[in-house]
């Protein structure tokens, strides 16, 4: 029946996580100063935080356009960190503290108004991750930051990497909705507007601090989207909770 | 490292849930009776709760032979009932009621133990289910009984049923550990012998009423499964939770 209704009501609300719901980029520096400091490396922590994430987005690349198999991101960000290291000329890292610092992603802190307000939400709605983080980052992330999710979805369910549309697609069909039952709740425009055009809610938390003095786009709303609120407290008023 | 050891520490809990965890006889019959009263259905509940359960097994079985593509837990509940409704020689239900019966199987009610259980064992593991349920039953169930699951593995990450292999490897995989950090928890011998011929720790909880008075095996351990105990609760202590 909500096939055939223009509107039906939210039951789901599926979340971007990196600067969405967490602060990857003090999370990270904090990790990277902490080996810095234990291995002599004299390196800017937020300057390296700032290049690993810069590599995300290409280390993705291949597989989207299927020239390569799927892989978790955990594998995407040691790879990245090991360029890294070598284009910083920082002493290599043994195995076990390489792999150690690679799951600084998995420790990342949730922006202060997270905790309480996915909780309210959580009441509520469905709650679940559509990140491409991969399922044991967001849930070793979700243990050590509290984060209430009710379910892991996003790039290992679909193999592949957001915008690409079978993730947002395979999020909806395993929760047994239609996309206009979902929300997609991001920090980024971009996001929101794949999320759209397959159907899905939009609701946008302005996050102007995720890349702090670096941060260029994502400061507002950049469309009409269902909400556009200043954190997920005020989202959780929006919505009822 | 943790593979070089042959006993590391556990880290995850995986669960079966149809009898584990809730109590899917009495929950179902109850539902059956409601629809039964309303429709004025001459049927007795749980002799048809028992029908619709025993047809549940057979059902997956084209699948795990590979004879047929993975269909959802929901898709098979529901061919099963309108098998069961014409062999009981009851009044066919319009498709909407039909559908609120077959989700009957999303509100089961847990064994009493469970939930303070899980909520102690949530402290220090991560939880997920290992059932045949699809991920929206899972998930409907969970918030409707206040189950509080980190994540949603087993069939549908798979497209197959258990004791497929695949189904509780992939979901070991998922979680980014390997077998032995992980404890299958079921009330049924043969789950747990499938469980750990792939490595997969091992805990029994006696469910002996979970058939009622038509139980006939489960009611105890026959195998000398890592834990044996009567509830959730124990678990927990024996855990150290």
């Amino acid at each position: 029946m909500s096939e055939t209704n223009p509107k039906p009501a939210v039951k789901a609300l599926v979340f971007d996580v990196f600067g969405t719901v967490v602060d990857w980029r003090t999370s990270v520096a904090r990790e990277v100063g902490a080996v810095a400091a234990a291995k002599g490396w004299t390196v800017d922590p937020v300057a390296f935080a700032d290049r690993w994430r810069a590599l995300y987005q290409p280390s993705m690349d291949p597989v989207r356009r299927g020239e390569e198999p799927y892989v978790r991101l955990d594998d995407l960000h040691r790879t990245s960190l090991i360029t890294l290291i070598q284009e910083f000329g920082l002493d290599p890292l043994p195995a076990d503290e390489l792999e150690h610092l690679n799951r600084a992603w998995h420790r990342l802190d949730p922006w202060p108004d997270c905790v309480p307000g996915l909780t309210r939400l959580k009441k509520r709605f469905t709650l679940a991750t559509m990140s491409n983080g991969n399922v044991a980052l967001m849930l070793n992330m979700a243990k050590n930051a509290g984060l209430p999710w009710d379910m892991i979805l996003g790039a290992e369910p679909a193999r592949n990497y957001k915008p690409v549309p079978s993730v947002y697609l395979t999020g909806v069909d395993w929760l047994g909705l239609v996309p206009a039952e979902v929300m997609m709740v991001a920090a980024h425009n971009g996001d929101l507007a794949a999320a759209r055009s397959l159907g899905l809610r939009t609701a946008f938390i302005a996050r102007p601090t995720e890349h702090g003095d670096k941060q260029s786009r994502d400061f507002r709303a950049e469309d009409d989207w269902d909400h556009a609120v200043n954190g997920m407290d005020e989202l959780a008023d929006r919505l009822g909770c």
